[in-house]
């Protein structure tokens, strides 16, 4: 490696050897990230960014917190892997400090790698529980990315986890762009949750094991659910007989001003599935959290499912670093503050001043920007336009988080009034210069 | 946390918060494991323990290996966590290094967690170039353990991917337990790929993506595939325009005594999976090593594929520094010749000694000894046996690894001669006292 290291040697590096999630690799043009400390991050060439996107909204804790460097650093000497099957004192922290946070009636967590390998898991547990095949989820949602590797498997443990059929989708609220024709959050409301139950009646409730739901549904755009919904659909679910699932994957700790999204709504799932905030993605991580009723369950069964890393010494130090230093540093109650003073005001402010925003919704530090051409028909601003907003974010420098016609605007939850402020003002300027 | 840390304190917060892979929760008392050095690992008591499983075959370079530790720290505290749409320095150098491990012909590098996100990548990329959806693996395989995350989700990145279907299995060489009435290895050989080109006929070669194989089967049993198959087998795939994806996550990094397993056996795929030894677990990494062909179509189309921690920094520098010590400390050559010189002959040894042992295959690390009840009929040693025979291994101070009527010996790949004699004497002992 050459002394010092610049942005062209990382950028080339890069373009060399690196093939790209989610794009088409002649395009590419990466931004190169060095270093990075709270809510900034910098270049090799001495650039610096204003982080207004936690990464792909996981860093949580902001970056290089030095407790959890800590804590990998002493871990990595002591032991940084491990098998699974052992027992591990890192892992049983984690899982104990997960565990207080999650709702009262939940026993034990399963650790994975992320988030997709969280809800594999989860629905293998629902599935295996009520014995039925099906499980019903949103259109308007995004899982994980894995679908065949144990189908592929040949051996035996192929046989128990055939499940990538049965997959139904149904679509959920979302007033702004309502599939339910609704004039109103509480109609929008009332009518998703019939929906639901025609189709939960129309596939048969006896071949459904699960209802797999974001609590607040994320990258398809931050749809904070109307009051009463998420308690609609728990009603339903007990009403058949069905487990629900609440991905808290991008929602969960801290991001909604609250350590689950799920106390925004006072709701009780059966499974919980998280990763991302739950360690700020120092080192990967997710996992699902069981409730008793299904810990039981598997007391006398036999669990078919597994990875390599199921809580990793590394990954399972940083949690507990993490929570600990969540809880001392008040970072859940400062994301709440952040939020409801100064983050939700300052976007509904945007919106009021600056036609191209349809709507600003969310909740905690989990805010969208809906761009449109026209505010009455709501139609969304072209491609071409978020990508020169991009452009021009980032030429201020600030690191945003564009998902189709929306700007996601997700600080970490270390964020202050004073930072948060600087973020409107460029948004502001970025907005007005179109 | 109490101090000091007594197992028992660790084995009881396990039991209480920990929901463990493939077990029955309720029967589990799992090894405590505080630290550990090279190839040995120790409680909290003061048990130590030779490691004749590298975990789950992961630690090829031992335990606590200090240069990797020292990478893993330093990235900590530079920047431990970055988005994977970045450039970064140490994916970077990773993605170089792993590349000049790979055959001529290939270009770039896909990061995963693990093992079996880099085999659901590999297959995505496969079935996206060929335009075709079927899979043909091997009945005798292990490619990980998601299947249905992509199709739970509900939104376009759904589409491109609902792809759990359309999974064939056939079946592969294994002479000891002929599917094929073979009398030799050739025999065998011959046969099997006779039966693999009657699948692809009878499947209809235009509907077919790929081959995925695991160059040497690991977890099913360790069948070294006779001379001359997996040539045949690319051959298959040319004449019917297939793709052939070796999936070397087991036994890859070291393990066979070379760097990639593929080099024993002189045959060049067209995608290749890793894990678990690129970095010897340190930190959870995975990928798919991409030929240029696939690359070059990749360079205008775009790729539906992604997950959240690919190329993750702390998990980069730890390939980074693991590769280089491998190569440094000549860890490669030592894995060839304990394996041909010491591990190989005295696990024949063995065999010679010992009825109940009805075989004992493998190449340079990377061994079984399958175990009868009966010589002539084969009959596999009951699972009560079994576990009678690893709880006298780890009485005596030795970690076995136990599949089925089996047990893989995988020292890590830095073991020393008297390490393995040590291993060899314990094993004799044990399989003595039947
Ligand atoms: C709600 C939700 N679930 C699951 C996932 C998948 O997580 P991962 O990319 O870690 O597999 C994501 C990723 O963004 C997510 O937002
Ligand atoms: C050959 C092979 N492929 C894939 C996997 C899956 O890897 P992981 O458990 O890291 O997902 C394994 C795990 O043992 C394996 O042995």
């Amino acid at each position: 490696m050459p002394q010092p290291i610049s942005n062209a040697y990382v950028r080339d590096l890069d373009r060399r050897y690196v093939f790209h999630s989610w794009s088409t690799q002649g395009n590419l043009d990466p931004l190169v990230i060095a270093g990075g400390q709270g809510c900034r991050l910098w270049d090799h060439d001495g650039r610096e960014y204003l982080d207004f996107s936690s990464q792909l909204v996981f860093t949580n804790l902001g970056h290089q917190h030095p407790k959890v460097v800590a804590a990998i650093q002493a871990q990595a000497a002591s032991l940084a892997t491990v098998a699974p099957a052992t027992a591990n004192l890192m892992r049983g922290e984690a899982a104990k400090r997960i565990i207080a946070r999650a709702p009262d009636g939940f026993a034990k967590v399963f650790f994975t790698n992320a988030g997709a390998d969280a809800n594999e898991n989860a629905m293998r547990m629902a599935r295996l529980f009520t014995g039925r095949p099906k499980i019903l989820s949103a259109y308007r949602s995004y899982h994980g990315n894995t679908g065949a590797a144990i189908v592929a498997t040949g051996e035996g443990r192929r046989l128990s986890n055939e499940y990538a059929t049965g997959h139904v989708h149904f679509f959920g609220p979302y007033l702004y762009r309502s599939e339910f024709h609704a004039g109103s959050e509480q109609e929008e409301c009332e009518r998703a949750l019939r929906h639901l139950r025609r189709v939960i009646e129309s596939e048969g409730p006896s071949s459904i094991a699960a209802i797999l739901l974001e609590t607040v549904p994320g990258s398809v755009g931050i749809l904070v659910p109307p009051a009463g919904y998420l308690q609609g659909v728990r009603a339903l679910a007990d009403e058949f007989g069905l487990l629900l699932i609440l991905d808290e994957v991008m929602a969960g700790f801290g991001r909604c001003g609250s350590w689950l999204a799920l106390e925004r709504f006072d709701v009780v799932p059966d499974l919980i599935t998280f990763a991302k905030g739950v360690n700020s993605g120092y080192v990967p991580a997710g996992g699902v959290m069981i409730s008793a009723r299904l810990c039981d369950f598997f007391e006398t069964r036999y669990f078919p499912g597994g990875l390599t890393y199921s809580g990793h010494p590394l990954a399972m130090a940083a949690i507990v670093a993490t929570l600990d230093a969540m809880h001392e540093e008040g970072v859940v109650e400062n994301a709440r503050q952040v939020g409801e003073e100064v983050l939700g005001p300052g976007l509904k402010a945007l919106a009021d001043r600056h036609a191209v925003i349809g709507e600003a919704r969310g909740i905690g530090l989990f805010w969208a920007l809906e761009l449109v051409e026209d505010r009455q028909r709501r139609t969304p601003l072209p491609a071409a336009q978020m990508a020169r907003i991009k452009a021009r974010l980032l030429e201020r420098g600030l690191i945003p988080f564009i998902v189709d016609n929306r700007i996601h605007v997700l600080p970490p939850c270390i964020v202050s009034a004073e930072e948060v402020r600087q973020a409107l003002a460029i948004y502001d300027d970025v907005l007005g210069s179109l």
